[in-house]
């Protein structure tokens, strides 16, 4: 157990708090419920971001910016999302402070009062589709394919970082469409977009599926959503893609002329992933000694040590394996400070979830050689430096494949298949998981297992193997499995 | 004059409106003063950022992310920020909205009162500054070189598409020193990287300078800034870099135990530049016909266009040529749109500012040659098949020479050296630009000039020589001339 963590086994929440405070990913803030991301958190963020942005632009999806505002009545618009996100959110009252009249400090000027209150934003579909009706009159305008990094603000009371915070980055994908069946493909595509992210970048697997009646989005027709798990076997929603129906081009009355002439109300989805994505690495990978990143997020993937002091032998070899290294664009850092000795440079890069660590001493470089350490197993090896650069990317492929196994095989061992209430009730109390089992389709079932065991549908799997059972509460036949979890 | 266009001359606002309408940059929002920006508008946005960001990286700096609410007491702790970014700000008062106990729709929730009012940030000094106590301890903590991209909202009365919006999206850079001197090198750096970027890749020549007293940032020593002058003959401020000497840290409270184990109060800078610079960009070189971007700022450098119409053989040229010029990393659109007209996409092309067009015909095949405009002179010629991406990279590189060029001459013209006020009078009201004229320092004759003229002090240049003369308002002595205009 590394200094000033507490180990997963003892206390699991306070782990994941450690970890972001030891390996300075994130703070709290004063204000509540808001943290600051760290300038090691935000890299990783960053590195997210990147590359997720580069899969939307692939799929042919552009970036813009919509406003933070959003006027107070536009909530109200579409009946199930006012239910959804209209009641805990930050509200503008005033754009004014003065001196206080009375004293010191600054008050809020009672004359600076706005006519109508202005909403933080919790979701852009409301300030988003009013554009889309100045911007959308034919069949021509359309598909829109937008999408917008942004802060947005809900008012949670419970928080923690990076998982549930009151304001959080995210990104949004708003699209419209001439067809239902082209905004379904859509909503689809992103699903898979996000999947695959996870799976190949975050080395972290996801179950595909649809959500239930009660976990979809506010203003959806279909929520399709991709599931993780973490490591104290909690379910967690890494992120989700809604096809919306005609709900928002209704309430904010967007209508095109299709090939025929007519007008038709457009077609839309929205799809989000946030920092929420930061909660999620940290507790697919992470073990008591601090993060464990996979190669392909971590902003360092490479950091060499010299043992136990830099020389001037020592730097060049290291100067030589960074230009190796980078001109393979592997991003690599030497870690020469002086003031520091080997085994809290050593303790600082596992916390930090460095993926491979190079070790330089002058009698391993006597021989032509230097330690290598994996942060995933642990695994220390000589190996010589000829063809250092070529054994080093190739490791990181090795790691980054096996953190996904590892997860893989994670994942199975607490995946159990149930048929009868006690064995659900058994398999989510003693050891968690995802729980396998079949229902009917009704939010009494739902709402009764929720009731008794805390544990929610996460999703309908989308590759479920049709097969023939009964609910586990109303004993009524059901045509296939759907995933029940206790989730953040 | 293109279509739905003003000319410059006829009305210089109404044609800045126009562009920015016509070629899809940015619209306005139904929040007051607010602005969406467009997926044209904001791809140029993304250039202008990702170059910064890498010159930020270059220079020692990471990125982080703040809270956008800061409790208002913190406002007040820093004497003259208040009094600069107090006033006009958006204030949260309330974090809950219920429905209308008396009527539809939703009413804020008058038991959801906040205890502190929130302000949305203007500027972050000091909320980073309340994170940097808890960060800076010793020398060895410093320096901190931070920088966050963020939204910002400041509650402008008079508000204008990308010049002046209540929200703007800016990147702001905040750092923390040991010494005064360490940090004016710092803020002297920044000023310096903003000016190379404004010449280099917006091809906007700068005049660097410093402000005068009235014209500082609310709560620094210096203010370092990058002045462009407008083809309406008005300066504007393009980029600042502040020296912020111990302010912030006395108002926060932000010791460091130096090397001599004594604590000290930290130094700090802080610098940014805004979406204000895609108004700075579109008045520096645009046309009647639309806008004009440099190459390097083009998120679509090249577009391709069949004459009249796509055929087998121009598809595969046009394919061809698409290869060869992403092979040098120059980015191409190929137009094959049958909906749309030759001279349709030519219009639309110009009004987009696309560096450089490439026509693609029949008859010019047969002879292995086709057409190439360039956007800034208009000028086309035929030019051989043979090499064409070659010398396509020769012209980018020709046309951001050009532009740059251009907006020194029109800079030159509208520069007056003035020794009276009758002079000054007349310069500024016969063709504006800039100004050199002596002062002498005093906030008077800043005033009256001002008063007078509505010009002000742009800065004091840093290159001024020293040279006698005698203020224009109180004949006092004067060891420079500093540069007045009027101003965005």
């Amino acid at each position: 157990m590394a200094k000033g963590i507490a180990s997963r086994e003892e206390n699991y929440s306070q782990w994941y708090v450690d970890i972001i405070k030891k390996a300075r990913l994130a703070d709290h803030s004063v204000v509540r419920g808001s943290m600051v991301i760290r300038p090691y958190g935000f890299a990783i963020w960053e590195k997210i971001r990147d590359q997720l942005d580069l899969m939307f632009k692939e799929t042919g999806h552009v970036n813009a910016y919509f406003p933070l505002f959003i006027p107070k009545s536009f909530l109200s618009k579409e009946a199930d999302h006012v239910e959804g996100f209209a009641k805990e959110c930050a509200v503008v009252t005033h754009y004014r402070l003065m001196s206080n009249p009375d004293g010191e400090g600054l008050v809020v000027d009672p004359d600076a009062k706005l006519e109508e209150e202005l909403i933080v934003r919790p979701t852009s579909e409301t300030i988003i589709w009013n554009s889309y009706r100045d911007w959308i009159k034919s069949y021509r305008d359309l598909p829109i394919l937008i999408n917008q990094w942004a802060n947005v603000v809900r008012w949670e009371m419970r928080t923690r970082l990076f998982l549930r915070t009151s304001e959080f980055l995210w990104q949004e994908g708003h699209t419209a469409h001439a067809t239902e069946e082209e905004a379904i493909e859509e909503a689809e595509r992103m699903q898979e977009v996000y999947a695959t992210f996870a799976e190949e970048y975050m080395a972290m697997p996801v179950i595909r599926g649809t959500k239930s009646e009660s976990e979809k989005f506010a203003g959806a027709l279909e929520t399709y959503t991709i599931e993780a798990l973490m490591q104290d076997g909690k379910a967690l929603q890494a992120g989700t893609s809604h096809f919306l129906g005609q709900n928002f081009a209704k309430a904010f009355d967007v209508k095109f002329t299709n090939e025929e002439n007519k007008e038709e109300y457009v077609w839309a989805t929205s799809w989000g992933v946030s920092t929420r994505l930061m909660g999620a690495l940290i507790m697919t990978h992470s073990d008591d000694e601090g993060l464990i990143l996979p190669p392909k997020i971590a902003p360092i993937q490479v950091v060499i040590v010299p043992i136990p002091m830099p020389s001037e032998e020592v730097d060049s070899v290291a100067l030589q394996i960074m230009k190796d290294l980078k001109a393979k664009g592997i991003s690599v850092e030497y870690d020469a400070d002086p003031k520091n000795r080997v085994g809290f440079k050593f303790a600082e890069h596992e916390l930090r979830g460095i993926p491979v660590r190079i070790g330089i001493g002058k009698r391993d470089l006597d021989k032509n050689q230097v330690e290598v350490a994996r942060r995933d197993t642990k695994e220390k090896s000589l190996t010589p430096l000829e063809n250092l650069s070529d054994y080093i990317e190739k490791l990181l492929v090795e790691i980054q494949d096996n953190l996904f196994t590892r997860a893989l095989e994670f994942r199975k061992q607490y995946s159990t298949v149930v048929d009868t209430m006690e064995e659900f009730e058994l398999a989510i109390e003693s050891k968690g998981g995802f729980v396998y089992a079949h229902w009917d389709g009704s939010a009494e079932t739902e709402e009764e297992i929720k009731n008794r065991t805390k544990a929610t549908i996460r999703c309908i799997p989308q590759d479920a193997e049709e097969e023939e059972g009964t609910d586990l509460i109303s004993g009524k036949p059901s045509k296939r499995r759907v995933v029940f979890a206790k989730a953040y």
